[in-house]
């Protein structure tokens, strides 16, 4: 993959106000809706089974997050996803501490098979949804991004999706055609104050969905390289935010309304200054 | 209308300290209880469907906003509106995303059919419900609000609420009794960053309805001149709220807590300040 | 009992980061998961009735807060709750609103009953838990803390629980062994803005669930004397965090986010300059 245009990719996420359908926890509701205003998006956050599908059809791009469904919610999801694969819209899974409690668990290994176009989560949550690790305990990430590169790999290779590790380095992980390799890029710039502002994780998870809309809005196919560059392009404008969030704030709660302020104004230069590495690696068999 | 007495009316709120119900989306729940205790009113957020009744009975005001209802929240506004209705306790519909999806769409027309005393949206939810525009497509306004006064008049007219077109320049309207002619009146001030708030549009009915309650307990009615005043009144004290925020505040993050400190601090000579304009129009037949 | 040594105390929340399941009311889920954050623990909101008592055997603590109980989550906190007694596992019960309404009021009165770890409310609600009161009209405390002591040293006598009642000086509150005496210890510091941010209270009882989750992973009993220290503990950091943030902040918005900060940047010599006095009281008859 050459190096993405992530201006252009935050320019496009800008000018096609990408309407997102947000089936997701009610902790970070409020959060994650403003997070994407602050990037342009338009954010929705409607969860009623009797709505979800006919909904779907319009969104742009649709998010799935179950850490606190109900079951409403549940069904809600399942409609809104039949919808986005039938219709090609791009769909992102937050599969949030799977593996930790039994009902859960089966439901986003349900939703896995069902082919999003991407899934975030932190090291332990890929692990376990790529079935090689013992589940986060909570929303805490107890395995390293380093420890799951594999099972990434694995788990995009057994999906189809792009799979984005988050972390102090996240990893964007995407398995090729082959089955047996994967390309896998590293994005730097994460801060410690990051994890102690809940629904960072989710809202990334949203932004990379309106990503993911925009370059479909342009006309740009949502699998492959293309789909790569606008994950990868997501979680630089969140590293980019972080980073210019750290230089005012020290401590949670002025970092939290740092970041928003610094996803809504990122500049250029400070997407082009995230650290990118590029590496591949191969799928465990 | 004379020009309403904008500080005797959030002085009327500060000393009654209305008791507002809200029945509301889960996004903005958090936000709205803060600008509710900004304003000096008091919330609960009492939605399951055994309570809802008894506690309406004892609220000043009542706000219903089906932006994430579930099934519970759907009969807990039922029973509310029930009791609002019986007591004469004001109660304001925020119509979300009315025309959107078919199911909620329908529980929000069987609510504005309810006798609301007041209704809030922006110029495409105020077009739908009044069955004349096309409906939005999430939280966003598509149409302007000078498209929708028309709409607005007959929404009026034909449910005897006041009601508030949210934009750029807000409008509130009230049909009169022959139903042909309605008042108009314009609350400048609006600004750009307001909407990329979640929750100010849905907050802002929650404080009309502290503000109809806190003239309820004045002993004035809630219904024609007085209910207009204090609809006016809300939408003042949130225009000078945002005016006073965007002296300091240049990005959604910091916007949202200046605001919200503004709500709380905003003084005699802010809310005397804002742009009111006064105009008649027709009602459409 | 000793003064009991805070500094200690909440350097066992930072090390052993305990787990704490929130079962409480989505209007101030985010803000309770970024306080625990915050003060060093792990939140998980986990509600749903099939995962919640799986949950409760792995998490450290548990917090019962009904304010916005759905059916689904009146059924995961008995589940919950289950657990967390038959294991031995700290759990708070936040009565919020208790005695407002008649089928919230049943289930606060039945989960008192299952042997809370501890109890946090305000006075309205710590006399109306206690079956002395007339209860809250939201969640606001019409009751002072000073009328409610022997409410509270009852509810203590009656449940085994510390009862912690919340203002402008918090009062904690354990009866003895004899049923007739109870220890009294009263927090000062208290802010007139800390109200006004919701979540507040809360949050202050989820902290506590986390105080006494780390008491016990470091060996101490959670009944009696070592019970009392964790409770005071919990509060004797919120106090400090309230003072510090008093400093900068005059309005809501701006508290809320220097509140936030100062949980979690809290010094020794801050938490050691909270007023804390000890007397003893009788129980009630």
């Amino acid at each position: 993959m050459a190096t993405p245009d992530i201006v252009k990719a935050r320019n496009r996420v800008r000018s096609s106000q990408p309407l997102i359908q947000c089936i997701t926890n009610t902790v970070v509701q409020q959060y994650t809706a403003n997070v994407l205003l602050a990037v342009g998006a338009s954010p929705a956050m409607l969860d009623h089974e009797a709505d979800a599908a006919q909904f779907a059809a319009v969104a742009s791009g649709v998010i799935i997050n179950f850490g606190t469904a109900s079951s409403q919610q549940f069904l809600a999801a399942d409609a809104a996803i039949e919808v986005a694969v039938s219709a090609g819209t791009p769909w992102v899974l937050d599969p949030v501490s799977v593996g930790g409690v039994d009902y859960r668990t089966s439901r986003i290994r349900a939703a896995a098979r069902r082919n999003p176009t991407a899934v975030r989560g932190n090291a332990s949550e890929i692990a376990a949804l790529a079935g090689m690790g013992l589940g986060g305990r909570g929303v805490d990430a107890t395995d390293s991004v380093d420890d799951v590169i594999g099972a990434a790999a694995a788990l995009s290779s057994a999906t189809g999706a792009v799979v984005a590790v988050s972390g102090e380095v996240d990893a964007i992980v995407l398995a090729g055609p082959d089955g047996r390799s994967a390309q896998v890029v590293r994005v730097g710039g994460g801060h410690p104050l990051m994890p102690l502002v809940i629904g960072n994780g989710c809202s990334l998870a949203a932004v990379t969905s309106a990503y993911l809309a925009a370059a479909k809005s342009a006309g740009l196919p949502i699998t492959g390289a293309s789909a790569l560059e606008a994950v990868v392009a997501a979680h630089v404008h969140f590293a980019a935010a972080g980073h210019t969030a750290a230089q005012t704030a020290q401590a949670p709660g002025s970092f939290a309304v740092a970041f928003m302020d610094a996803l809504y104004t990122v500049g250029d230069a400070e997407l082009e200054a995230v650290d990118l590495r590029f590496e591949p690696t191969e799928v465990p068999a």
